[in-house]
């Protein structure tokens, strides 16, 4: 697998997201978080998003235009945002900086956003603000796409709903991203395109029987993804899911209700600054001793002891700064059709 | 099953809590905490907890003075409380309506309790609050208990570490109170009590097989209770466990590193408020929206209906304040032992 500089991928994004009309600031913090994605080994959710981005900027349903963002001031520390469908980095990014601004003040900040356009990979957004001792939390919800039922039900009504989440420790980092469905759109999608099945039944066939074969979920009626916690235990995933809705759509009164369509999010964010509760020295002693206890626990397989959430991430991301980023060949093809619909075609 | 009033069961507990030394202002808020889990449904974290309750109280563990909580007050939205164990029912009360009245002011608000004493059923707070039209939710971990295991390991680490939730809406309020692992300690001793098999193989072994059999929990080495999401799905169960951790027990600088013993609890409490989002017309018709939708999904099985998350136990909760409250053998045998115990045995 050919490998690629940090600083190439960088400059031939920016480039790609300004000549499809986005602004310098847009187009740099979207290429940023991107690149994150692949360097976390989230390769679904990385560059090979660009394409798609800068198809919603030319058709007019995604706006790169940093200025059009409106923001309600609810307090000091809270902020209702509508993204008009800005490039979701850009929107998650200075939510989280907006957020941490006002937890270093008052302990908490949370910034709701309705209406932004698709904010790729949650993990990519953490680390900056772990490494400032912050936790930053992140969820999202998709009100244009239905794909999980509800726990008892056949017909999809909501999305998987990912909760990311940063905890620092100086053991090492915690990096959370997961979503409140067994698994998500993204990876049934791609079983389904590549003929393989699911590595588990995750699929609840539209007669109500787990399936791992990704066309039950594509069956007329459609089928569904199971929540977190599957047929045993899917109303806890369920109850996760609808906390997400919640705190999303509803917090940012534009959702399933509006039945947009086309790419797009809704996000709240909210970042935690431990340094004015108990601490920074006492949260993170009480960190560093949970990570230790977790990574030092017997393992089940000998082969393989406790990974900490992020930590194979954190890991590849340093080898990848170090030696290049290795792009699957989906995304390649994906970042070579963007070039070739554009002036960098003739200058590469 | 007899059935009991809440006015019965609420005077003889307010007056055995006092007997054993707590305020008023305590004995109350713990009477009715511990009533409103039997009110809906959750028979083993409520009224049968205060047995131990006034053991505590009469051992010196628990705290029944309420001028005994100390408080830091980060900002006028995030507070700190030390609760010197005093009975967590007061401690949670006191901490979400300090956090209701400032996401009324300002958003959000958010208080972290170390060092409480046992907070029973956490569904139990949150009706009072959505009826407000507010958003409550609860987090704890008890850092004085180890039963779940990190995905991949053996060595049980830290709790289930439950959240609850309270969503408005008008068709009906959605209560969640979910743990992050597949069931709680609670389930698990219950059954080992009972000899009985637990209902899903829900137990990891000591080496690491999974197992129905409540025994297996209880060996030596200890087994674990799998996370949410089971051996399949459970990096995503041990990941939100160690959010709950975080917003807990590191907040609040008190936890494993301290090794407390005996019941206890750290908990954190937010509150929001959505009239200050988007305002209460566009949240409600977002939840109003998504509650409709979920109740009229095809069910699996016809004769079972979708039901939202607290759907049972308001409807339970209706019936037994009208027809009084029916309690199991096991609780009115906690209950007599208390009375018999206390001054109330010559008088009742």
């Amino acid at each position: 697998m050919k490998r690629y500089t940090k600083a190439w991928l960088d400059e031939v994004l920016v480039s790609l997201f300004m000549e499809a009309g986005a602004s310098r600031e847009v187009s740099e913090t979207t290429s940023r978080i991107l690149i994150e994605g692949d360097l976390l080994g989230h390769h679904t959710h990385g560059i090979k998003l660009a394409n798609g981005y800068l198809r919603d900027l030319k058709s007019g349903h995604a706006s790169g235009d940093h200025t059009a963002m409106t923001s309600k001031e609810i307090s000091s520390i809270a902020t209702l945002v509508d993204g008009h469908y800005i490039l979701g980095p850009y929107l998650v990014q200075k939510a989280l900086e907006r957020s941490a601004a006002a937890a270093r003040e008052s302990g908490i900040g949370i910034v709701s956003i309705k209406r932004s356009h698709h904010i790729a990979c949650l993990a990519s957004y953490l680390q900056p603000f772990v490494e400032q001792g912050l936790m930053p939390i992140i969820m999202t919800s998709d009100p244009a796409v239905k794909s999980v039922a509800p726990f008892g039900g056949l017909s999809p009504v909501y999305t998987p709903n990912p909760i990311a989440m940063g905890i620092p420790s100086r053991v090492q980092p915690i990096m959370m991203d997961v979503s409140m469905s067994t698994v998500t759109n993204g990876s049934v999608g791609k079983a389904h395109a590549e003929k393989k099945k699911m590595a588990h039944p995750v699929i609840l066939t539209n007669t109500g029987v787990a399936s791992d074969d990704p066309a039950d979920f594509f069956s007329d009626p459609q089928g569904s993804i199971l929540p977190l916690g599957g047929q045993e235990f899917g109303h806890k995933g369920f109850a996760m899911g609808l906390m997400v809705e919640a705190l999303t759509s509803a917090l940012g009164g534009f959702g399933r209700k509006d039945e947009p369509s086309g790419w797009g999010a809704s996000v709240t964010v909210m970042v935690i600054d431990p340094a004015l509760f108990a601490g920074t020295d006492a949260f993170l002693d009480e960190t560093d001793h949970l990570v230790n206890a977790c990574l030092s626990a017997s393992p089940v397989d000998q082969q393989h002891p406790v990974r900490m959430p992020g930590q194979a991430g954190l890991s590849r991301r340093e080898e990848y700064l170090d030696q290049g980023i290795p792009l699957p060949n989906d995304v390649v093809a994906e970042l070579q059709k963007a070039i070739d619909d554009s002036s960098l075609k003739n200058a590469k």
